[in-house]
C-alpha cells in the first residue's frame, strides 16, 4: 500500500492517501462482500473467498467511495454500490480466468485452476447477478442504468479482445476501443455513482466520468507494459501472461508495426500461431526496447492521466482530490 | 406446433392455443429480441442469432405474455420483460454449453462447438446484461427485483447440479432444489411479471408464482425422462446427453435407489467414474423401465402439474387460461 512519509515532493505516488481517506468506508464494503457472497451453496463464497482473499488493489470500489465524498455525500449508499462494483469486477475476472486458461492471477492459482472451469462461469455469474440486487435494493435506476450498461460493455469488450487476440494486424484505434470497453467503462462508471448520490448536476456526474474514462485508460496501458517489464521479472513477478495468449496490447503493436519484416516474422510465429520457444519473452522485451514500445506506452498512458487530471478541474481542493490526483500519478509511475 | 383440430378430447395437449393466442405479442418479441443482441462487434449477434435461430419452444417469454393477457393487461410493457426473461435463459444455455462441453442443442451444433467456450460465455455475459439493460428501461424495481434475484438462484442452481454431478449418493430432496433453483425460478418469475405489470393484488402474483413454479419443476422432470426415453431414440431424437456427463436426474436416483447391488456398481463406473461402453445407455434404459424409474418421475411430473393447475383456480375461466393449463399437460405428455 506504500508509506506516506512527510516529505511531499519526494515519495512516490501512491494509494495511501486515498486508502486512508475512505478506510471505514472500505471496511464496511469488505464486510459487505463478504456477507453478500454467502450462499448456502458452500462452493459459491469458497470460490468467491478465493478471489477476495487474493486481494486486489479494490481500486473501483475506492473511486466510488472517494467520488462520493469528494461530492460531498454524507450518507451510506456508497457502500453498497462500491460493493456493486467490485461484484462486477470480480465476476469479470472469473469468467476472464476461464476464457483465457490462464493458470495465475495475483500470484495464487486461479479459481480455475483449483475448481474448474464449470464452478468459475457459473460463480461470476452468481456474482453479476448480485451486483444487480444490491443496485436494486439502493433503488437507483440512474445508478442501475449505467452500471448495466457498463456490464454490457464490458462484455463487447472482451469479445472484442478475443476477435484481435492472435491478429498482429490489429491497429492502435481498434486496440483503444476495446480497452475503453473491457476497462476504463467500469472505472467510469464507479466515480460516475459518486456524483448521482450525491445529487451533484450533470457537468460534475460528467466530469467525474471523464477522469474515470482517462484514469482507467492510463490504468490498462499501464498494466499491459508491466506484462513485458523487465524491473518486474527482475523482482521475480509474473510477466509475459499477454505474451504467452497471444494478447495484441500497445506495446506489441507499436512493436510490430516499428519493426521490420524479419521481426514481424517474429511475432507472427510467437502471438498468431503461438508457437513460442524459450527465449521469446526476452526477444520480444529487448524489440520493444529496441522500438521504444513500452516508453511510448507509458507516454500513452501519461496523456490519458493528463485528461483525467484535467477532469477534475472543477472540484474544489480538498484531500479526496488531492488523493485522486496521485491515484493517477501513481498508476502511470508503477511500471518503472 | 401441433395442430387444433376440433374434437377437443381427442388431440394431444399443444402449445399451439398459447402460440396462437399471444401470436402478435410473440412476434414483436422476436423483433426486439433480435435488435437488441445487436452489438457492433459482429460475433455477438451471429452466435447470439445462433440460438435464436435454432429456436426453442420459447415456453418462458410465452409464459410472461400469457400471465399479462390473463391478469387483463392492456399496455406494451410485457414486450420488453418477456424478451428480457428470453436473453436471462439464452445466457444460461450458453454458459450451461462451455460447461457441460455438450456438442449438442436443440440438434444443432453448440455455440460453444463452433466459437469455443471462450466466446460462449462472453457473449451469455452480454445477453445476461442487456436483460437488466431491458429492465431498466422498464423502469420498475419489483420486476428488477425478481428477475435479479432469480438470476442469482440459477446460477446457484447451477453450481449445486455441478456438485451433484457424478454423486450418485444425490437423493431426491437436494435434486429437487437444484431443479427448482436453476429451472423453475425463471418459469415462477416469468409468470408472476406478468400480475406485477398488470397491477393485479399480491395473492394473484402469488398464485401465478406457484403456477410457474411447478409448472417449471414438471417441465424440468419431464426434460430429465426425455433424455432416457427409448421413443425418442426410436424417432432418432438425441438421447443419453445426461447419461454421458454423469448428470443425476430423478430417473437416476430412483433406479439407484431401487437397485441392487450389481446396478449401483454399475452407476457407479457410469456416472461416477464415467467409464461408458456401448450398450452402457441402453442398460441404464432397461434397469429404469425394471424399476418403473420413468414412470414413476412422469408421475411425480403430475404432482406438481396438478399444483400449477390448482395455482390458476383464482383467475376467471378464459382462453388464456385454458391455454395456460393445456401448457401444463402439454409438458408432461410429451414424454411419452
Amino acid at each position: 500500500m506504500g508509506v506516506v512519509v512527510s516529505l511531499e515532493g519526494e515519495r512516490s505516488p501512491s494509494l495511501a492517501p486515498l486508502t486512508t481517506l475512505v478506510a471505514d468506508d472500505m471496511r464496511a464494503v469488505n464486510e459487505l462482500v463478504v456477507q453478500r457472497m454467502h450462499s448456502p451453496v458452500a462452493m459459491i463464497p469458497q470460490l468467491a473467498g478465493h478471489l477476495v482473499a487474493a486481494g486486489g488493489k479494490r481500486l473501483r470500489p475506492l473511486l466510488t467511495l472517494a467520488s462520493a465524498r469528494m461530492c460531498g455525500y454524507a450518507g451510506r449508499r456508497q457502500i453498497a454500490l462500491a460493493a456493486s462494483v467490485e461484484f462486477i469486477h470480480t465476476a469479470t475476472l472469473l469468467h476472464d480466468d476461464v476464457v483465457d486458461e490462464s493458470d495465475l492471477r495475483r500470484g495464487l492459482a486461479s479459481a480455475n485452476a483449483v475448481w474448474g472451469n464449470k464452478a468459475s462461469v457459473l460463480v461470476g455469474d452468481f456474482l453479476l447477478s448480485r451486483s444487480f440486487e444490491l443496485m436494486v435494493e439502493d433503488g437507483s435506476l440512474s445508478v442501475l442504468s449505467i452500471l448495466s450498461r457498463a456490464s454490457s460493455l464490458i462484455a463487447e469488450g472482451e469479445v472484442m479482445q478475443l476477435i484481435t487476440q492472435n491478429d498482429t494486424e490489429t491497429g492502435e484505434t481498434q486496440y483503444q476501443e476495446v480497452i475503453k470497453s473491457k476497462t476504463a467503462q467500469l472505472f467510469a462508471a464507479a466515480c460516475r455513482i459518486g456524483a448521482i448520490i450525491a445529487a451533484r448536476p450533470k457537468v460534475e456526474e460528467d466530469a467525474l466520468e471523464t477522469f474515470g474514462m482517462n484514469l482507467g485508460t492510463a490504468f490498462q496501458l499501464t498494466d499491459d507494459v508491466l506484462d513485458y517489464s523487465a524491473k518486474q521479472m527482475a523482482l521475480g513477478k509474473t510477466v509475459g501472461d499477454d505474451f504467452r495468449e497471444g494478447k495484441i496490447t500497445l506495446p506489441v503493436i507499436l512493436a510490430f508495426r516499428r519493426g521490420d519484416e524479419a521481426e514481424r516474422t517474429f511475432w507472427r510465429r510467437t502471438l498468431e500461431t503461438l508457437e513460442q520457444r524459450p527465449g521469446d519473452l526476452e526477444r520480444a522485451v529487448d524489440l520493444m526496447e529496441k522500438h521504444k514500445a513500452l516508453a511510448d506506452t507509458v507516454e500513452r498512458a501519461r496523456h490519458y492521466g493528463a485528461i483525467a487530471r484535467d477532469g477534475l478541474g472543477i472540484f474544489a481542493d480538498g484531500p479526496e482530490k488531492s488523493a485522486l490526483v496521485e491515484i493517477i500519478d501513481f498508476c502511470i509511475e508503477r511500471t518503472y
